[in-house]
């Protein structure tokens, strides 16, 4: 049994975030890639949506510029033969800042002959946006 | 072939929210489900964590009582015998201000003989609070 290609991916997008080593990423990246993070792009140039893979590998080297990753762990999983979904909990350090930062999000990948074709990230924003300024933001209630 | 139970499910929580038929959706949550949807409290008192079923049911009776679901996309799924994750894309209306709201949330779920056992929710709650604040909130450029 070979291993899934999600395994393959995520370290090397750590290594990659983490290490500045970009050649395995680049390996198992498709031409074609779709990907998107979804989030506030004018906090976090990193968000949004990109096609290609060097669009996807200049924001992961635009990402390894701004965190690192100390600990990731995944809160539920789905694997299929070319596809996964899971939910993770990263805890992170913002490099400019030093501060530390914990991130939950849900991603939806796919692959295609053991490359990535498809990467979809929602993260928990308003979380992040609030850890990122350091300071709660004043919301009204509504219900 | 039986149906996956994720779609009765979603019909009857969908049925819940917008026509208050909670009877049906009863039926399928288990005693001991654990359910959680990730972002601000203070603002969205219906979102957080709640165990047990009558728990459920009071949080969904709370959507119900802020929202109307008008069209629901789904943009990925996974598929197991008893789990499911799916990306959606969710068209509303805020029944206070009438105000139409577009949310994108994933969502992990089990079940056990047809019930619900978890279901936990990520949202991308940034955009949800401008949305539902229906102004930007500033932001400054961290990248």
């Amino acid at each position: 049994m070979t291993e899934h290609s999600l395994w393959r991916f995520s370290r090397a997008l750590h290594r990659a975030i983490n290490e500045r080593q970009f050649d395995e990423l680049e390996a198992l990246i498709d031409d074609d890639v779709q990907w998107a993070i979804y989030g506030p792009i004018d906090m976090f140039p990193f968000f949004g949506a990109r096609h290609g893979r060097a669009a996807v590998l200049e924001v992961c080297r635009r990402i390894a510029d701004n965190v690192r990753v100390h600990r990731s762990e995944r809160e539920s999983i789905m694997l299929g033969v070319d596809s996964a979904a899971s939910m993770m909990r990263y805890s992170l350090t913002a490099l400019d800042s030093n501060k530390p930062i914990s991130l939950r999000l849900a991603q939806f990948a796919q692959f295609k002959g053991g490359r990535l074709v498809s990467l979809r990230v929602i993260v928990d924003t308003f979380d992040l946006v609030e850890q990122t300024l350091g300071r709660p933001i004043h919301l009204p209630k509504i219900a």
